[in-house]
């Protein structure tokens, strides 16, 4: 019985009982719980192809008929069964099959993962070009349940819009003094490690690829970007427990990837020097990549952090970024492997007295110079905004200054500044603004495009080699996997963002819901459904609300960065800063009188971003100093839209545990997960009070100008 | 030879071997280094007496000796050693020996460890009573050096002002995820404990004694005040390992004591509750002191920290602190224990929005209404201030307020809130003003008064009952013992104005500069004096200078307390406010406006601080919200005091860095003592420049005042 805390099923209600050699697991089952395969596992299924993929697509058809009383074939004919057999509802079979044609037309190729789904007098089919596309096409109609069973669909091809859909743990193999276990982890403690060990939990481990794929995802980098002395060793001696987390995520499509350090050939390999340019360096690292690739076939490449909060990388040698991203990506690329090169580098010991300094424009400055300087192989991984995932930034300029450079953006599932999965805050609609942002205009390619392609030219011969989407992981061995139940919404939201950055993230969140929750048998049958649309859709704005005003950013509890603290990181030399004094607030980083950065934008946000006028409301403080009195397109002033959207903020946050209350009163949520839900959004609404209370008490203290409604402010 | 990284001799300097059998420690001697024994070492020596602490004088005296070339002998007859000797120079001798009376005549008793110094006919002479008092005298005569040796000297009676000399170790015995090895320990690790286990360096220990000894301390509490769970331990099964740490500082008069933890009988002892009406309870405190003295005999007694930022305490049971203090009084009561209960309780989880709520009320809230209800030998803790341990407080009013109470004053050598071993501050002038400090008005006892004696009372039957003075520990097993080498001078001065409130702090730092440093034999003979003088003398005042202003108190980084953070506190539920806003800053404790705080002083400093007029500059902000351009007596505007004061703590650091560079650069300090107060000294600049520009860039924001001289704010 999986009767655990995180059981979503109703209390009381009988199960079947688990296939044998499944032993189940305490934790929530998360959005593939056994009942979304109940269409599925009520029907007659053949599976036609084999190897290993294939064969996770049959164990999980297996799986549900066991449950559900269907029946699941293997081999044969496609659309006959064995003498007597009934006829089949649903084929999963690959192209290479001539009788498909009877079914589904040929069309372009599916590549590696895509899928063509269609039906014809009530016999649903799945085609794929190669097993992976067969295994997303399992999790399609897993997704469409009954509806995937309509006598009658027209053929629907589904490509990833991204090659490379990728998850990055912040894992540590030990744990970190200060950062614990996970780095910005809020989810309990690693899949993978504990305490300096390998957790070897493979049915946890294998769970957890098991939802990755059902979302999309295909790669995991396994360890912290921050390589400490310990975890540097997962590239050497300790490569076999990367090779066994390889193992576990491979049946689901899951390729492993390693942080490591710059400075590898040093502490691990003796050398004197790291220097990417030196021949025994570049020998280390083939040398070293060789013998990974000996141990992980299918290993997927490397993840470095460099020059970056304290990491080694090329600047000690005088060498630039694309000399280091280089090396690593020569020695990967006879094997197919890639490097993840972050942009995220920048001076982090700046002197908050200097005002020329922009730790904004530093990505830019150290990376667009390089454009088409680094190997194929070489993917340049750019956090969404220049500074660090904050509620609201504008996109990164290096997104739109690199048209020659694979580029992948990097988006934060863990809540690090978005309320460290203690706060409902679903990131969807972010992420989508992102990805559909047009950074030439109007006319030119969007975000998304040049995670697809660089440049994000559509050319055909160019399509999908772009770097991809990567998401900072948000799980961990938590019960729930992701701290708060509806945070699991935010990993699920990146994967499909990654597979299909136009999907609508109120949609995503729809199958999400649909997935997640089993539907009421009584009363409203749509309380649940709008319920939690009404907790969840707008929430991240409503975390914006509470939160540093206007784009400003920060404003949090320096180390943790939890709860309010607006002055935390004003005089320190982290360079986040936002100047507010007696008149009024804000950054200047226009090119005539700030810091210059908004002209690191190609027109026509450079022109937009450069006046107070055409800036966005939400990015007015990133790029203007303005006075309190300065009005708002809202119409509101600075002032006073402090005040309001902090006071709308919590009222938000009350409204939404009111609805939360009423939909677990309604005894639609089991009871575990309202448990954890309720305890969440009581600190969330103490934490927005708390916000509220002291950015409105300090803006009030510091300007001087009343609220205009005459709240309570301290 | 003792030429590890501590030595304070002159580098290629011969010394003498050491005596066989005294392992060299790799440590600074501090104010006890073999040259502070010269003049006894070259002279001869009678010690006439037996008992431990007469063995211990009688070895100080032969190592000297076996050094210098004198001779120490043990008995035999007054002024007259075997046939054929030479005559005694020095003769330390107890009061029951009849021949005393030649040298020193009977006057009032010494009491356990008094004794009186004389000289006639080149003959010096230290009477005590008792043995303790030899060894007082021993360390007296080190003080004096070639001065103790004048053929004539009248004599002088020394006696402690206070029975108990008292320094608390904040030392874990685990350690503590966050605190560490020593809550707020700045030098290293415990000299008790190592990483769960005893530390068992017993030479290293023996040695911290004798320095204690050598200031007059007589008790060692060896345990951190917040009691963790290992910690508890010490009290029953663990008890073994404070017996070591007793019997190797018993040598040195040293009398040790335990923190515990109020839950003791829950946590250890297995019962359902810690109430101290509960007869269980008493019954169980009763069997396991009796059980501690049998194992200890001169065991000193407990110290708690009870209902205290999150220690338990009797507040869970409904019953007072008295209730509390007495229930441990009585269990030690048959054995002459005494309990230290402090008296630092507050709500440390207070609403920042609540003005009304006053921390600095807190301790006289609680504890006044129970004066005279306290055992015998129970003596109550005070901060020397009501907040915690700021450069500058107003000296705490429950000091007045427990007449019939015996009081013991803390002060805190470790630098928690003064620059952590990083910055020089002397702080002999701050304990010597808050115990010169007159509570009463200027004709009623002072606060050194009341240590020695319940309510200051002069009445000679309860002389020296009073609770004394404790000094938190700034030692650990650094190799300077105090992390920053100048650090020293404040454990010495700690325990000197423990024994002789009334000294002058500049003499007491000339007695440790004398017994540290080894005079020049070249150049300037005084240029080392006047140097350290320069430097130190007015530190503690620099130190306020460029920090919290005006007695406002914190504005440092929370959690460790190092460095500026203006409003790093303001919004926090620690109830350590300043209230700055546009218009003004500071506390309002008055009574007629404010909290009421000001009341808690007998007249006259309740009228004097209730007062704009009459509250001395230096508190004005705690005492007193104002606009910045309020005018100080000193002339100046509060604002541009502010600024005025940064800037010239700023420049006085600078100016002690060029005088100690002077001063090193001419040869007269130890390399490596130089090395480590050159790299604090660039440490303490740094972190003066950036209080200086903090505070002054976070006022002139805040308030719009520009600086009359124009000098860069940023």
């Amino acid at each position: 019985m999986n009767d655990g805390p995180g059981s979503s099923r109703g209390a009381g209600r009988a199960e079947p009982e688990q296939p044998e050699g499944q032993r189940p697991l305490d934790v929530h089952p998360a959005w593939l719980p056994p009942e979304a395969f109940r269409a599925i596992g009520s029907r007659r299924t053949r599976v036609l192809g084999d190897g290993p993929l294939v064969e996770t697509v049959l164990s999980e058809v297996r799986e549900a008929c066991a449950r559900y009383g269907g029946v699941a074939r293997h081999g044969g004919v496609m659309g006959h069964g064995a003498t007597g057999d009934e006829p089949d509802d649903l084929i999963l079979v690959l192209s290479t099959v001539d009788a498909v044609r009877d079914f589904v037309p040929a069309g372009q190729p599916l590549g590696e993962e895509g899928f063509t789904l269609a039906a014809r007098s009530g016999v649903t089919v799945v085609v794929a070009d190669r097993p992976a596309g067969l295994l997303y096409g399992l999790f399609e109609l897993v997704r469409l349940g009954e509806a995937a069973f309509r006598p009658e669909r027209a053929p629907e091809s589904h490509r990833p819009a991204m090659r490379r859909r990728m998850v990055d743990q912040w894992d540590n193999v030990d744990v970190h003094p200060v950062m614990g276990q996970v780095e910005r982890g809020y989810a309990g403690g690693s899949l993978f490690w504990r305490d300096g060990k390998p957790r070897r939990d493979p049915d946890r481990l294998r769970a957890y690829g098991r939802l990755l794929a059902g979302c999309g995802v295909n790669a995991v980098s396994v360890n912290n970007v921050n390589v400490h002395a310990t975890e540097a060793h997962l590239l050497t001696d300790r490569l076999a427990e990367v090779a066994e987390i390889a193992d576990v995520l491979r049946p689901y499509h899951i390729r492993v990837h390693l942080s490591v350090s710059f400075a590898s050939p040093i502490t691990l390999g003796g050398l004197p020097t790291a220097d990417p340019l030196d021949e025994r360096v570049r020998a280390w690292w083939a040398g070293t990549t060789r013998q990974v690739y000996a141990t992980i076939p299918d290993f997927g490449g490397y993840v470095v952090k460099a020059d970056s909060e304290g990491q080694p990388g090329p600047f000690a040698y005088g060498r630039n970024h694309a000399d280091g991203a280089n090396l690593l990506a020569a020695a990967l690329a006879p094997y197919g492997g890639v490097v993840h090169w972050r942009a995220f580098v920048y001076n982090h010991r700046q002197d908050w007295r200097d005002r020329s300094t922009d730790r904004a424009r530093a990505a830019y400055d150290h990376f667009a110079p390089l454009d088409g300087q680094f190997h194929d192989n070489a993917i340049l991984q750019v956090k969404y905004g220049p500074m660090d995932f904050q509620a609201r930034e504008p996109v990164s300029p290096v997104i739109a200054a690199m048209p020659a450079t694979r580029l992948a953006v990097e988006v934060q599932v863990t809540q690090e500044y978005t309320g460290q999965q203690r706060h409902v805050c679903y990131l969807g609609p972010q992420w989508s603004e992102v990805l559909g942002f047009r950074p030439w205009g109007p006319d030119g390619p969007a975000v998304r495009d040049v995670a697809a392609s660089p440049g994000g030219a559509a050319s055909p011969g160019r399509a999908h080699d772009g770097g991809g989407l990567v998401a900072v992981s948000n799980a961990g061995d938590d019960p729930f996997w992701t701290g708060h139940p509806l945070a699991q919404a935010n990993l699920y939201a990146a994967g499909r963002l990654a597979w299909a950055p136009d999907l609508d993230p109120t949609a995503i969140l729809d199958e999400w819901i649909e997935l997640t929750f089993t539907p009421s048998s009584t009363g409203d049958p749509d309380l649940l459904r709008r319920s939690l649309h009404e907790v969840m859709d707008g929430s991240w704005r409503t975390y914006e609300r509470y939160t540093a005003p206007l784009g400003v950013g920060f404003m949090v509890r320096p180390g943790h960065h939890y709860g309010p603290d607006v002055d935390g990181y004003e005089y320190t030399p982290w360079g986040t800063y936002h100047f507010a004094d007696r008149d009024g607030i804000g950054v200047d980083r226009t090119v005539a009188t700030g810091t210059g950065f908004a002209g690191q934008y190609p027109p026509p946000w450079s022109q937009l971003y450069e006046s107070r006028q055409g800036c966005p409301d939400e990015l007015l403080l990133f790029f203007h100093h303005v006075p309190y009195g300065h009005v708002l397109h809202s119409g509101s002033t600075v002032i006073q839209h402090i005040y309001d959207t902090h006071f709308a903020g919590v009222e938000e946050v009350r409204r939404a545990r009111q609805v939360w209350e009423r939909l677990a009163g309604a005894g639609l949520v089991d009871p575990a997960v309202d448990t954890r839900v309720r305890e969440r959004l009581d600190e969330q609404l103490r934490c927005a009070e708390e916000w509220c209370d002291q950015l409105n008490a300090y803006f009030l203290r510091k300007s001087g100008v009343p609220d205009a409604h005459g709240r309570p402010i301290y």
